[in-house]
Formats: C-alpha cells, sequence, structure tokens
C-alpha cells in the first residue's frame, strides 16, 4: 500500500514515517502545506532510517492524490483545514484520523471533544461523504513511536465507517513492530479511544518512571 | 485497614471481596440495604474463600460506621441513594467510587457521564464536604475479578481529592495481587478513567478471544 502522512512533518508523522519505513513494504510520502519543507523532511527521514529505504515529500494534495491510506498528522485544530485542502484528491484512499482534542488546566490534561462528539468523527464530517474514514493511532507517545531502539507493546484501537476503511488501517498496524490493532466498532466509538490520551499524559506526569505511556488491554 | 463495600452483594462487590479476603491482612465488612442479606453472601463469601477469613454483614450505614475505606460497589445511578445514606455514618473513613456511567445502542457501549462530569465527581458532591473521596477500580472487570485461579495484570488508576484520600487507597489497590495503583491526579481527571469501561466492552465485543478486559500502561 502508498501511505501518505498529511502534516507529516511533525511528531507522530516522524514516528509513523519511520515505523512504517522500517517495518513494512508499504511506501511512505510526506506531506506538508509547503512542498519543499516536505521534501526536505523526507529526506531528514531517509537518513534518520539508514536503510536505504526512501521516503518523498510533496504539497498535501499531492500527497493524498498517490495514497491508499492517508494519515492525518496534523493538531486536531489544524484537522478541518487539512482535509478541505486534500478533499478533491483523496480519490478512492481511506482517510485516517489520529488526533485528540485535549485542554491543560492546574489540574492536568483532559479531553475537550469537538461538538460532533469526537475528533474522529469531526474528520468523516469534514471529509467527502464516499470517503472511507477510521480513526487509530490516537494513543502513541510520538517520543517513543520515533526513536526506533523502543520496542513497543502497545494496542491501537481501531473504529472506521466501514470494512472498506477498517480492514486496510488494521493491516497497517499489525505490520509494524510492536502494535497490535484492535477493533473497537464505529466512529462513534472513537471518544472513548481519544479520551485515553490525556489520562496516558496525566499517568506520566504523576507516577515516577512512567514517561511516554502507552496503553495494553489484556 | 477496615474495608467496607457498600451495596458489597454484586458482582465488583464479590471480587473486591474475594480478592481482599485472600491477598491482605484488612478487614471486609459487606454492606447492603438489606442487613440479613448482607450476612448471608458475607457468609457465602467465606465459603467461597475458602482460607478461615470470615467476611461479616451489615446494613450499609453499619457497614460505613466501621470503615477505614468505604467502597460504594453500587450501579452508577443507585450512587447518590447509597451515599445519602451512609453520611451520618462515614466518620472519618475515605469514600471510593468505582462506578460508571454507561448507555448501549446499536455502536456498543458509550460513557455517559452525569452532569458534573464523571460519576466520581457526583459521589464527591453526594458525600458530606469533609468526606475524603477517592475514584479506584473503575476498569475491573468483574467476573475475572471475582474468579480466583485467574491472575490479573491489570493497573488501576486513581483520583482523589487530596492525599488522605489517595494514600490509603493507593496502599490498598497495591495489596491486591495483580493489580498496580497509579496515581492519576484530582478527582477532575476521573471521566477519562472511567471512559476506558465502554471502551473495554466494545473491544471485548469486536476482537475474538478478548474478554474481561482490563487495561496495562506501558
Amino acid at each position: 500500500m502508498h501511505v501518505a502522512l498529511l502534516g507529516g512533518t511533525g511528531d507522530i508523522g516522524e514516528g509513523l514515517a519511520l515505523r512504517v519505513g522500517r517495518d513494512t513494504d508499504h511506501d511512505v510520502t510526506i506531506g506538508s502545506r509547503d512542498a519543499e519543507k516536505a521534501q526536505a523532511v523526507a529526506d531528514d527521514y531517509t537518513d534518520a532510517l539508514g536503510t536505504g529505504n526512501s521516503f518523498d515529500g510533496h504539497a498535501n494534495p499531492d500527497a493524498a492524490a498517490k495514497a491508499d491510506i492517508a494519515i492525518c498528522c496534523v493538531p486536531a485544530y489544524h484537522l478541518t483545514d487539512t482535509i478541505e485542502a486534500v478533499a478533491d484528491d483523496l480519490g478512492d484512499a481511506v482517510l485516517v484520523s489520529p488526533a485528540v482534542g485535549m485542554k491543560r488546566d492546574e489540574s492536568g490534561m483532559h479531553y475537550n471533544p469537538p461538538g460532533v462528539g469526537s475528533v474522529t468523527e469531526l474528520a468523516a464530517k469534514t471529509a467527502p461523504s464516499d470517503t472511507p474514514v477510521a480513526g487509530a493511532f490516537h494513543n502513541l507517545a510520538a517520543g517513543k513511536l520515533a526513536a526506533l531502539d523502543a520496542d513497543l507493546n502497545w494496542d491501537v484501537p481501531v473504529v472506521a465507517t466501514d470494512e472498506a476503511a477498517r480492514e486496510p488501517v488494521v493491516s497497517l498496524v499489525a505490520d509494524i513492530d510492536g502494535l497490535r490493532p484492535l477493533v473497537a466498532g464505529d466512529l462513534s466509538n472513537a471518544a472513548e479511544i481519544e479520551s485515553l490520551t490525556p489520562l496516558l499524559i496525566n499517568l506520566a506526569q504523576h507516577n515516577d518512571g512512567m514517561h511516554d505511556l502507552g496503553v495494553h488491554f489484556e
């Protein structure tokens, strides 16, 4: 498959690019609002991986046009802008939303969903109506994800509009070493997954020796 | 310490009673609205444990009066009634809320918090203003908890009003084999913990071989 990381120049994009590049046979294209930045970062990832696998970089619409799976790696507040910018170029690609809306106060991080219930559902509402949409990768600690010497043992709950959206995303997750895809139903179940991310941050803040936390269900 | 399980005749109460009875030196009193039922169930737990450790049973207010930690083991919709019934008897006991509000539709289970933000915060709002309140045990699968031959490897996030509420609850959790207490801050962080429970149910529904799920952070 061909994976496009829209807004893939940030920290979650880096980790996904390096892990997909190292662990799978899938092609990865880095997208950015700025095509030159996308190519420069793609070159950096190619150097960082050091395996001969290479990434290419393009403006987000051109990256989306190449994709079987387009993962929207931008913060929640850039989600709708980014999806609207690539709407005409997604074709049959599955759009994947990993973003989580949070707010911080003196007690820590809190889940702060948009009015439609979750960021993943906002992605679906913003995307063209015939675009298959999935939610995944919400709970990955970006720093550990990008540290390729770190072994992962994390579960990745996947919600999706339908089987056409779910199957390729589950397959992609399973291809990454140390990630286990778990089916969590349709997009209306996304809020409970997104809620985990502020909890992970709060637990890392309050417990000695815990950082870059992920989740494992057992 | 003396642990009272208010409404402890149900499934989460059974598991907590048996595990605390088997794994710790703490005394356990079963509470119920009906004192005779409480005593009968306490006798059943004593028989089930089969170690010579014995439980006693009392009406909820009398159970609360004996407690250092009173765990409110009733469903969310009985929470306020139960707390109001024991309010004059809690003394210095820490009140612990493990309940989660959920609703089911065709997509699965969804978190359904009360207006104050979480069931744990509703417990605190209902309790006397000087009662130390904690939230814990929200994510325990009752069936596996009560099956004493099942080894657990679950984390228990604990939120609390203050250190006086947190410390004895963290200590109690740590005394139960296979449970690891994790500090999650104050009660305003409870919603993200409670949200995990419907996710656990959805994951068990959608993934072959997964049932009675708990969570482990790593």
